[in-house]
């Protein structure tokens, strides 16, 4: 009973740290901009902070949440919190659960500059006997623009070798469920160049899995940052924000159709929606049967993300 | 049977109709735009016409869709076209079916005007038995970035007069179904300041039925241009084009999360995507925690998309 309660605060920890040196590290490449902090309860039980930056010089909106709620679940959300349907057995229809996390997208200014989002969350939900499950989830992925080859190389790298430590199995498996997950099936594109993504993650053991999201979380800024820096001060020129603005749009569908965090959010009474729906650009566009030319930088990037690559090996 | 021929050719011309009647407004408005227009097929029967305009000097985007489609529908599917589920005894599993509709969203470049919707579809299935279920469906609305009251009048008096015609129940039973219908549940508020919205209407006979869309059809024209033409030289300020994109947003949210023909059109294999999302406005923007200041022009149109009101009696 003790060890559980303290990994329990371990991660909280891990969640505040991150969403710290997370919001240090865009403060310190955009010190213009401030960030608009704010914190709220849920009556249900628990609550969050939420830090959004908006309108910089370097980013476009970029959001850091962080969330601890705790109460009761009916059977039928419990259900729909785990993507892989496992039986739980509830006391008078009700489970008492936990869940936490730390959520993010970051929209840059300049279309050289990918959109990055990340999310690691652990949840606990009690059952009738007493018996407690439990698992993490999470992912770390990335949305370009414009492909450049050696960004995404860096990107995935970082992230596999944030795996490899724990298993070598993990990276593939996740960086392949990334790929499937942020699929727009009416576009027949993903969202973007993928990264790694995981749920339902509960073993081999609460530690390991805990010491595996640790290193995930700690990768976020190295695998991010060092691509921000290189090119927040690329020329572009107007076409490049248009089709940049186009890119948004497609982000925009995928978060409200298709989206898991954000669909269960919207339908979840007393969840604080500016926090959900945070994750939206702050502009996005829709243009009628636009289709770039062959050949294109467009058209690269669109390749890419009709038919995903595999980066590191 | 011949009887039943007849109206289904009928339905298709009023369509057309429809679909020219709107265009030839459009374009008369905005002389200088030119419309995309493109044919389709659908492999498994029927197809459409649709016809965009796109960065007019009146209009951002503004797009009349036909399409007459038939072929064969799961159970499931059959399902899920009636708003209320009613029995459909398959043969084989298979429904023949066949759909008729003309849809049109409108959205101007200046604030003062609002974006338009309409639609008006027929439905058609045999049952196992050869017993042919038939309804119709369908509804004009009106989505203004400031309250006009005048306006609001004009629009909603001229519905009423349409369905005045056939039955006075008509216009305040379709005048709430809109206002429930267009209902953005996580922000509290309606989509606009409705008009009318039915489906599932398949009395007192088809024949009459018919006439009473057919009156909704030419009321799209008179409801609607008059309001553009009033306003579509009104002078605004950056402010103002700013709460209008954040006005659009809301709309995406919309049709991206709740509207039911966007859903069913984004998971039905063979359907045609840029028809579909032709809606989308073509820019849009989120700003986290925008709250506009009470008494202003902004939290007017708010309060009555939270409070519907009755604008005719």
């Amino acid at each position: 009973r003790r060890r559980r309660r303290e990994l329990r605060s371990r991660m909280e920890l891990l969640i505040m740290e991150t969403q710290a040196e997370v919001c240090r590290a865009l403060a310190a490449l955009d010190p213009g901009a401030s960030f608009a902090v704010d914190s709220w309860e849920r009556k249900e039980g628990g609550g969050g902070i939420s830090c959004v930056l908006q309108d910089g010089e370097v980013f476009e909106k970029a959001g850091v949440n962080v969330s601890v709620v705790s109460g009761l679940l009916s059977e039928e959300a419990a259900r729909q919190m785990r993507s892989r349907g496992k039986s739980l057995k509830a006391k008078d229809g009700k489970l008492p659960f936990c869940a936490m996390g730390v959520s993010s997208v970051i929209h840059p200014k300049n279309p050289h500059v990918p959109t990055m989002h990340f999310n690691y969350r652990y949840f606990e939900i009690e059952e009738a006997d007493g018996t407690k499950q439990w698992w993490f989830g999470g992912g770390t992925d990335l949305t370009p623009t414009y492909l450049n080859e050696e960004d995404a190389v860096h990107f995935h790298k970082t992230l596999k070798e944030a795996c490899d430590k724990h298993d070598l199995k993990l990276y593939p498996k996740y960086k392949k469920w990334c790929d499937d997950y942020f699929y727009i099936k009416h576009r027949g594109e993903r969202r973007g160049i993928g990264g790694i993504f995981f749920d339902d993650m509960d073993s081999p053991s609460k530690e390991e899995v805990f010491q595996f999201v640790k290193s995930c979380a700690k990768a976020v800024v190295p695998c991010y940052i060092p691509i921000v820096k290189k090119h927040c001060h690329d020329s572009f020129t107007p076409e490049e924000k248009l089709w940049q603005q186009l890119r948004r749009g497609r982000y925009v569908e995928f978060n409200l159709v298709y989206d898991r965090g954000t669909k269960f959010g919207l339908l979840t009474p007393g969840s604080r929606i500016e926090s959900i729906l945070m994750s939206l650009p702050l502009t996005a566009r829709w243009e009628y049967m636009h289709t770039p030319p062959e050949s294109s930088k467009e058209a690269e990037i669109l390749e890419v993300l009709r038919n995903p690559k595999d980066w590191v090996h």
